[in-house]
This record gives structure tokens, C-alpha cells and sequence, in this order.
């Protein structure tokens, strides 16, 4: 029978545990909501959602067809433009999700013959990014640039080195300066995905790429995400203007995609133009994030150090780990929980994630519920 | 210099007249429009911009997470009942995009040692998918299920067919009754896309497979994109409830991407609704394409007979495919216009969509001014 197979599948899930279902949330749930990426608190703003239903209103509820042939609305034009001037990069390219924007610029920019060094802990879009690339593929050790300038030395021809700015389980962050060192003895290229540096890294939450000092650089190419700090839908890629000219020309996942809703780009060039005037909400994510993690340190949990806004809390095991986001649920409390095989190393994890609009009593209350319901 | 091949890359593609670039269309483009894939002429429909506008009141600017943590909201679940009783399927799972949907049903269902029965013709996502997945991919002539069942008997173990219901670049229909007949000899699985299907063919635009009789069959799964007819952003895989379980636990392009957004779920939701209510509109759409292809072929045109709503005309060279679509342009018509490397065949052309929303002034129109400015 077709795909007879699958159920062999399902039931090996059930038995380690590993069934994944979806649980539908109300517009005014009760939690208190540690889970999402909304990491400035804007998708729910007043200015963000007027930027998405103005948008509606003048360009309709899709942008009906190919960014290539009628997709391209002046809006989608004027968040390249905001967005490219905010991070510092000459230009700037919308897809419709950052897994999009991933797959494009890793695939463009690694032709037959060129060699990929991506790091062992990058994120699923990049991966994929990398096994759809015409280019071969090496993995490192994670934020080893010793271990990428030793990979690129081994190759003549196109060269590119692939990383999050940070990393999504952990929350921890590349070693930008290192890694632009190690691609620029090499002549090699870096692309490095910001999706959660964006909004909170960098001056006023520039990211991760301008903090380090590679903004604007024509051998480096970042990714970032309007669906995360910009509380919207989306995916961009920015860098220098021949190589957004490039992938309009080359990358597929742009080509013979339908452009960006324009409810979605309104959303997010509102929530930039927010983050523009109140460069504060960047910085107030950082001091959540470090406040969460030292409180929850002080209660003798496990907590990874944050470099961003992402904290992980290491759990004994997968059902143990499932069964404290469920006790922390049943205390009002959402938190996320990353288990096989969305973990890299197999360990399983609490993710919380710090809200730029979080007030002092409600990370109070998220890390009693926390330490309290701990296997 | 990283980066440095690129540039030859531009180079060539000057010299072969081959240069995209993108063209940003204002909200009240005076043009005629027979570019856009709003086949029902839904996108800036007050009821789909009102169904945008309230779920981004409703839900904020994005859905804040992936669909396994926050991004599954109850607006998302709705649509995806709702579309699954219209199309006759079990049960719908909502994507971000249709590029992601096909990623995810394609790399899903064929795991190691599968086989892969691909149309040449298939859609770039298909192709993508085909990629991406673990199984063996064999590509066979356009539309013919004798070299499907010919691939099928040579394997053992799972096996699928890919297929576009309807291919974008000449409007052709595949031969799904005979796919699926060669499927069920060989227990294998039969994915296709129906992105330019739905809302077009069927009774009442439900679709190509369900045109076919292969709605809720236990081996079929269909993609479908909410940009279309729907005029919004996104797309869906439908199948048996088992398979879309088994997508949740295992698409890639589902599990690490954020959850589409609120506001092209509440756009998709309105159109369909608006469809249930006014069937008429998927018949308009066939009956415009029909009209325009026989006014175009009696002009002396050499043009594609529809069996959708995309009408394509061939043009001698790519050179010229390029300038009629200008010439048509300023003479105020937006036709569409595809080329290498966008076409599996080599072969220009001027690509255009047919609207249930054109009257038979603007169809005349349009004839007059494709063969007034024909190479």
C-alpha cells in the first residue's frame, strides 16, 4: 500500500516518545508567553498591525505572482531599501520566509566546484541550503573558525563559509570577526543568518554582522528575518548590490516563488520604522535575556549563558523534557521544547525566549513556575 | 575576490540578453493585467482584504513562531478544515509557501532507498523537492503515464510520481486519471501540485484531483497554493490525516519555519469562503482562458490550447519574447514573459493568465494589442 511505510514510522515515534502535535492557540490566551520569537514584542503592536492592514487595504491580500513578473510592489521595494540602510548593506532582497532566503543565497552562491564549510550547529534552512547547492559541503565544529580556515585551505576555486549569527537551540553566538578573518585569508565568502540577531544585537538592534563590524563588507551576505524581532512574515537577504542582482537573476527559491504578502512587508517596514525611533527595545531584550538566565542560574537550573535573547534550560531527557513545558503550561507558563531531531547534539531542552516587553514580576513568576515544575 | 565569478556570470548574461530585474508596480497601475495568477480576480476584493485586515487585528503581524510552538493559531486551523472539505480531503496542513509545501511533501514520503517517477515538466519547487529528498529521483517525458508505470516496475520498495495537475509555463494538464492508474499497479504514492488547479478546475474550482476522482483517495496527496486563485500567500499539502501527521512530525520546511502569517490565513479563508459562495467564478476563469486562446489563435497567433487559465504564446527567440512583452506593456497590457532558463524547453514565450474578472472589451483589448505588437 502506498506510503504503508509511514505508520512503521508513527509507531516508532509513540514508543520513544517523540510525537509532535499541533495545539491550536486562542487570540487571548492566558499564558504568559516565553515561547514565541517575537522577541520586541511588536507583533501585537498597534503600529505594526495598522502597517499590515493599511498594506492590505492598498495592495490587496497577496502580492499575485513571481517577485519577477507582478510581485514586486513598491512597498516590497521601500522595506529593501529601509531595511538595507538600517543594517548597513548596500542592498537588500525580500523572499517570502528566511528559510526561502537561506536556501537562495546558499544555493546561488555555491556553484559546481565551489566548497561549502558550514558549521555543525546551523540551522535547518542552511543545511538544506547546503545539500541543494551545486557545491560540496563540509561540516566543522561548531564556532571553530581554526577548523573553517583549515577547511577553506584544502580548496582551489569559489569558496563560502555558512553560519548562524546565533544559534537557534542554544541562543549562543558565532564568532563573526574570527570566522570574516578566516574566509578573508582564503578569498572565501561568508554568509551568516542574523534571523535571531536582528532587532536585538548591534547598535539599536542593526544585528549581529553590524556589531562585529561586517556591515556593508562586499565579501560578506547576511540573511535575517521579518517573521522574528520585526514580529512579521518573511525572509531577506542582504548584501552587496551585485550579489542581490545576482540572485534575482539565479536563485531559485526567489524566481519561482510568489512574492511576499503585502500585509506581511507593511507589517514589518512598521515594526522597523518602530525599532528606527525606540532603539531601546533592543537592548531591553538583551537585559530580559541576561536577567532570565541569572535567576535561573540562582535556582540551580542548567541554563546556557545568553549571547541574544534566547535562553535554554537542559532537560534530562526527551519525555522529561516534554512533560516540564507541559507542567509549566498547566501554571500558565509557555515555553518552548526542543527534543530529537530538532537538536543537533541529541540533548534536550527548554527554550525560552526573552521579550523585549516582559516586566520584572513576569520573569519572576516564569522562572518560580520553572524551577518549580523541573523534573 | 570572494565572490569575484559572479560577476562573469552578469557578464554572460548581458551578452545573451538574458538580464532580469525587477520592475516595482504601483498600487494603481493604469496597466491591463494578464500577468498576475489572481486567476478569480480575488486579491484585492473587499472581503479578502477585510479577511487580511481582521486576523491582523486579531492575531498581530505574524504568527510569532513555528507551527510546533506558537504558530499554530486557531485561524490556521480553520483554514486548513475548511479547505480540506472543499477540496474532499481528509485533512490540510498550511505552509508558508507553496515552494515549502512541495519541499515538504516531496521530501517526506520519499526516504532512503525510494524511488522518485518525476515529470520533466515539473514546477522548480517539484524539482527542488525531488533534490532535497533521500530517495532516487528518475525524470520521465512530459505527461506520459506508460514512462511512469515504466519507472515504477523497475523499483522495489516505496515509490512516488511527482507531477504538476496544470504546468505553468504552457497551461497543460497532466494526464492524472492514467498517473493514477500506473500508481495503484505499483502501490506507489502520487504527489501533485495543483497550485494552478484550485479555484480554476473542478466543480466549483475544487481542483484537478478532485475533477479526476482522486479526491480523499488513500494514496493521492495534493499540494495547492493559497496565491492564486485565493490571492493571498502560502501553501498546503492535503492528504490522509496519516500522511499530514506524518509531515508534521518530519517535513523540514514545516518543523523549522515560522508558521504563515495571520494575515494571509484570514485572506485565503475569505476567498474560499467567497468561492463556496459564487462557483461561478472557477468556470468564468476556464471560459476567459478558452475566448482568449481562440481570439488569439484566429489572429494568426501560435498559442497553447488552455486547460486551465494560463494561455501561453510562443515567441521566436528570447530577444524577442523581451520586446513584444515591452511593446505590450507600452501599450498599457502587463503580459507575462518566460525564457531560459524558466522554461524546461528552451522555447519563449508570452505567458498570459486569464481573469474570471475580464470583460470581453478587456479580452479584445488584450488580442489587439498581442497581435499588433507581435515580433
Amino acid at each position: 500500500m502506498a506510503f504503508g511505510w509511514i505508520d512503521e514510522q508513527a509507531a516508532a515515534r509513540r514508543r520513544a516518545g517523540l510525537v509532535r502535535s499541533l495545539r491550536p492557540r486562542p487570540a487571548d490566551s492566558p499564558l504568559l508567553d516565553l515561547a514565541s520569537n517575537d522577541y520586541l514584542g511588536l507583533a501585537r503592536h498597534p503600529e505594526v498591525v495598522a502597517g499590515a492592514q493599511e498594506a492590505a487595504r492598498t495592495w490587496g491580500g497577496g502580492a499575485t505572482g513571481s517577485r519577477l513578473v507582478t510581485g514586486t510592489t513598491e512597498l516590497h521595494t521601500a522595506l529593501e531599501h529601509e531595511l538595507a540602510a538600517f543594517c548597513g548593506f548596500e542592498a537588500a532582497l525580500v523572499f517570502s520566509s528566511g528559510y526561502a532566503a537561506n536556501l537562495a543565497a546558499v544555493t546561488a552562491l555555491a556553484p559546481h566546484g565551489s566548497l561549502i564549510v558550514s558549521d555543525a550547529g546551523n540551522h535547518a534552512s542552511l543545511i538544506d541550503g547546503c545539500r541543494l547547492a551545486r557545491g560540496t559541503t563540509q561540516v566543522v565544529g561548531h564556532a571553530d573558525p581554526d577548523a573553517v580556515r583549515k577547511a577553506l585551505g584544502t580548496h582551489d576555486g569559489p569558496a563560502l563559509a555558512v553560519s548562524d549569527t546565533v544559534f537557534s537551540v542554544d541562543g549562543d553566538a558565532a564568532p563573526l570577526a574570527g570566522l570574516a578573518e578566516a574566509c578573508r585569508e582564503h578569498g572565501a565568502g561568508l554568509v551568516v543568518d542574523d534571523a535571531h540577531g536582528l532587532g536585538v544585537l548591534g547598535a539599536g538592534g542593526r544585528g549581529a554582522p553590524h556589531a562585529a563590524g561586517l556591515a556593508g563588507a562586499d565579501d560578506v551576505v547576511v540573511t535575517v528575518t521579518l517573521s522574528k524581532s520585526l514580529g512579521s512574515q518573511g525572509g531577506v537577504v542582504l548584501g552587496p548590490a551585485r550579489v542581490v542582482e545576482h540572485l534575482v537573476n539565479a536563485a531559485r527559491t526567489f524566481i519561482f516563488d510568489t512574492g511576499l504578502a503585502p500585509a506581511a512587508a507593511g507589517a514589518a517596514l512598521a515594526a522597523l520604522r518602530l525599532l528606527g525611533r525606540e532603539p531601546e527595545r533592543a537592548a531591553r531584550a538583551r537585559e530580559v535575556a541576561t536577567g532570565l538566565h541569572a535567576r535561573l542560574t540562582a535556582a540551580g537550573l542548567e541554563a546556557v549563558r545568553p549571547d541574544a535573547a534566547v535562553v535554554s534550560v537542559r532537560a534530562p531527557s526527551p519525555e522529561e523534557a516534554v512533560q516540564w513545558a507541559a507542567d509549566c503550561r498547566a501554571a500558565g507558563l509557555f515555553v518552548g521544547c526542543f527534543r530529537p531531531p530538532s537538536v543537533p547534539d541529541g540533548i534536550s531542552r527548554l527554550r525560552l525566549t526573552a521579550r523585549a516587553d516582559l516586566t520584572e514580576e513576569q520573569i519572576e513568576r516564569a522562572v518560580q513556575v520553572i524551577g518549580g515544575t523541573r523534573p
